[in-house]
């Protein structure tokens, strides 16, 4: 079993994250990938120190950078990663309208960027 | 070199679908993609109503649509995918805002994707 | 740009190993991925030793193992040898037609592979 | 869990594929990976009819087309599909002794593949 | 369930290979992944032999050879290959601060990669 | 061409990082990976400052640190990031040896990781 450090074993560095995490979404509890990244406290405050910048309000829309989270986990195929996008998706507000959409981007750009390289397709000199 | 069909040598199926692409685009050629996927007339056929059931209007926005296919091309390093969808979603409005917080999007979670796979991460109950 | 290694400059290790490809193959030079892998001979060696075993005629036919070897390559976007074993496979007598259909068998299970992790899908029991 | 659609709960559009897919097959039930696409109903019908056009009988014959569909679900490391297309190729005639032929083929591929990446080689100009 | 191959039941080809490993590694049995493999003896017995030779000391440490391969295990999201090269690293003296570091540095990089990737980023003259 | 932001256009917050990159490594330019990523200011800082944190000296010896870059580079293939982590790990002391060794287990592990999927060989449980 992979090691899930609880808040009380936790040192003083990444209790201090765990506590970071649990203000700024408001929630009892950190998520088992906290307590996973936690036997490395360096580690764990700098993806969320990292994390907490990229996904802060900007020019695209909370929402849409879950999805966009989303979208690269499922290409990756982290299981881990897809539940807990999935579920952080639904908590902003993604219909089930939406995930089938996201579903089927997601499926199609992955057969088409097999075939353009497949085929070795050439870079239209208008992309450049 | 990658073998790309041209229009006046392509079969007639393929030819029926360069001119559909050209009239749903509005644009006087077709891109590369679709003149190296012409080497097998059915799956011209097939990819493009698929892409063109998939992108269309529905739940979410057409630039988002754009973005996540972008995304995933990324995330499976697709060179020709990555030029051809970043020259889309340009023409659709993205901006280089925009833009920039998709890379760190994508960046952040190729990160996380793989620190919970390399921790195998076991998925919190409230995922499922 | 990477060192490729010619013949005459090449450790006696390497030169047998080039020398055992050209008369397996019939050719007057070996191509490139060899040159570049006799950066380390052992690793040459095995790694020829290794493909001469798995390729030879068995319970596959030829031409099905280059197929196979060419669906691999594209699945992994190599695009070395995406080109190097599609023109084995045309050598060993792949049809324009074949072709075709292994592009568009690639590109179908790269898409269905993805929903499938995407969605998580549960093993069924009949496939235990 | 993911969700899993049963036929009594699908919408018409969803049970409509679920019929052919039986029809098609000769089985009394589909199998988890259609249930799981049936929360997007236009995905389930487009990913139905796209591999079907795929896989039916060509210039491949089916068990080659079944043997790369899983040689491409082993590249892409989807459990899933792995799982479900082993079963499918030793329904269509694949032997144990095939079956590890393509094992080989499947794991010699990978590692030629990275190391042609690793070591940058440029194409032979005879491949273009 | 997968098929592992237990001793009694192997051939003797593969049991052959068992007592290689056993003797090698002064265990009482091997691994599930030697099991698996001996459904097909002629890949067992290469690829031991291979990984024999590939870890065997030489310019790298031992201990470095096995976090290089842990490394690899994670960047392809092998969670079989990621525990049982953990337990392997453990065992050769990795200690929890340098399995932070690794974890950190495979992080590090997927991320990069992938910015590299979606930037195109043109390869310095000075890298050639 | 992917646009690449040189010193005397770059914005005040990206000068500052090019200055700090130029100061650390000792180095009259910064490589094409920084004047890419200078598209977005706040991205290229967070990726300075991350990478400087994960490659310091630490518990593995900076040698070992960038041959792990680097072997997590060739497994995804990215050759902007062979070809720069290649030059680095040659300055900080890599050996066409150790070079050739870590190529020789890049390879092989991509070889069991993929088999090791394939064949779905469950944990065993001393690894837990």
């Amino acid at each position: 079993m992979p090691a899930l450090v609880q808040y009380d074993e936790a040192a003083p560095e990444a209790r201090a994250v765990f506590d970071a995490i649990k203000t700024a979404r408001g929630v009892p509890d950190v998520n088992n990938f906290w307590k996973a990244l936690a036997v490395h406290p360096p580690t764990l405050a700098r993806t969320w120190d990292s994390l907490s910048q990229v996904m802060a309000p900007g020019a695209l829309d909370p929402l849409v950078k879950e999805l966009l989270y989303l979208a690269v986990s499922m290409t990756n195929g982290c299981a881990y990663c897809i539940a807990s996008h999935t579920a952080a998706a639904r908590a902003k507000g993604m219909t089930e309208a939406q995930y089938g959409e996201l579903l089927a981007v997601v499926g199609m750009a992955s057969e088409t960027n097999r075939l353009a390289e497949a085929l070795r397709v050439p870079i239209d000199p208008q992309f450049e």
